[in-house]
């Protein structure tokens, strides 16, 4: 395994460092976690529903990436590919309550769900409101190595936007949770790997696939999908996953938003070409496209592969996901 | 070669289509070409100096992504590692000119600086000023493969942001060469590899490496650079890099601006530790960082390893970096 790291124990904490030491304008430690904070000009004032997402480390730049002005208050990163651990999601719970509440975003991973609802239960022992959405997002497969139901993948970015955006714009708890809710029930996602990520600790990719092979329906956590196919022309790939997805929608009517999602090690030539086959293969289907996004936005360490999520919106998300918001990377 | 591409012949009209539909309220493409103009609503009113760059593709976001207001008017996309040809590059030009002349920014690589010579030359003849900067920081070799001179990597964005916002300002095609010219002289780059790139039409990365190698020096066309040598702790690989560069700045004092960047197939979390390490080891050299940036800027593919630029900046430069630039990738 070759990888610019120093010691595997400390990749966690040195990746705060640099991301906090290299956007101190915007981010900065909680004392003693690897969470990180807002710390831009506006957050001292912001009278707002605090939001706090978080998981195991390996996605960048979720979440971390997203905490800012419009988007996230706080973010944790636990272990690559582990839950954060209940005491750190507190600190941040903490970190980012200004008397309206506090909202959990996580994503569907069974460590996650447990440690972030231990979390809730401590903070609501010191009075401090909290409401937790559930990303479940990953169609591919009913259930999966570390979940119970659909796994929380990509689609957790474009949750997290709508929500800041919402936050920002003084929505209640209550709201932000029924609207979380709204915006997760619309949000479908299937992904794709050329190769699996290699784990710093286990120092091999997580699964084989031979020269010519392609796996449907990853997780972001070396998950296994629904099946190993040839691979593909890129139109081909999109048409597949186009088709699963659209399927799952009742009404195919009004606006779509769409994110393409590099998995860490996938060029973005190649995130837009398979870009430029979905808008041909969804106005085959007479979908309407309302917002699109490409790049990295969802990873899994250095695997190569796409995502493809498809979200069906009301027009006020798409204003929510057109705002600017001050972060590192949205 | 498993990539996400349909013919390889196509890949770049499918990729410069595909950015554009995803982000079409921000640049369209200009017909009949893989080049790229600001489309956004504040360039029709823009009175500047007009500012194209370009090159190969294979490296982006550069340049597309940097298309907007505040940074580049028009990008110009070669095939994959390859020139663009005059007559794309003078159709760009013609685009962008506002009778205030047009700025060229060229990375040194003998193919472009013929092209964007000649495309000079043609718009010259349209009695269009052109003024000509070329971006040669990469000081790992004097002389490459493809270029006479030092080649042009990934300082070329630094130098992109800081003349962007010169124009926007309203600085005169001279002022802007100067300024070019003092920007590209005071900034120095090192890449690395770990994995050299697989360019789709060759199918096999451009050079090898064993398992536990690493080759220092490397151009973005997968030129080779001045030593191989065995796989080190992140701290060292920085080390190493921050040595060589500042040496070469016989003035240590004032602020410098330091951008980390993947080279497309590195995971943000190494290249966050690899900031980390950089930052400590420029504070051990006393120098004074007033400007930082880490993510995939000029990439080479999907070649897996970092480059590290280091410029020293005046004041006036830091706001120019610092302030906002309305496009897909800064």
């Amino acid at each position: 395994m070759k990888k610019i790291i120093n010691n595997v124990e400390n990749i966690v904490p040195e990746m705060v460092s640099g991301l906090v030491r290299s956007n101190s304008d915007l981010v900065e430690e909680i004392p003693g976690t690897t969470a990180v904070v807002r710390a831009d000009a506006k957050f001292a004032s912001a009278d707002q529903v605090g939001i706090v997402s978080g998981g195991g480390s390996g996605h960048e730049p979720l979440h971390a990436g997203f905490v800012g002005d419009g988007m996230l208050s706080a973010a944790v990163a636990g272990e690559v590919f582990t839950s954060p651990t209940p005491d750190q999601i507190y600190e941040a719970i903490k970190a980012v309550d200004k008397g309206k509440g506090v909202l959990l975003i996580v994503k569907n991973y069974s460590g996650d769900v447990m440690n972030f609802d231990m979390a809730k239960e401590m903070a609501e022992a010191e009075d401090i409101k909290i409401g937790t959405v559930i990303v479940d997002d990953d169609i591919s497969v009913e259930n999966s190595e570390f979940t119970q139901g659909k796994r929380g993948v990509a689609g957790t970015v474009l949750v997290e936007k709508i929500l800041g955006a919402a936050a920002r714009a003084g929505k209640s708890l209550e709201d932000l949770v029924n609207l979380g809710k709204s915006v997760i029930n619309n949000t479908k996602t299937i992904g794709i790997a050329l190769k699996a990520a290699t784990v710093p600790a286990v120092g091999h990719p997580g699964f084989d696939l031979k020269d010519d092979e392609i796996e449907f329906g990853i997780g972001i956590h070396n998950e296994r999908g629904y099946s190993v196919e040839k691979i593909q022309p890129s139109k081909q790939l999109s048409e597949e996953l186009v088709a699963k997805i659209i399927d799952e929608f009742d009404d195919k009517t009004g606006k779509f938003a769409v994110l393409i999602n590099g998995m860490g090690g996938t060029p973005l030539m190649e995130q837009y070409i398979f870009a430029n086959d979905t808008f041909d293969n969804l106005k085959a289907k007479n979908i309407d496209v309302g917002y699109s996004r490409v790049g990295n936005m969802v990873t899994s360490l250095d695997m190569v592969g796409i995502s493809l999520t498809i979200m069906k919106v009301e027009p006020q998300w798409i204003d929510w996901l057109n705002e600017p918001a001050t972060t590192i990377a949205w």
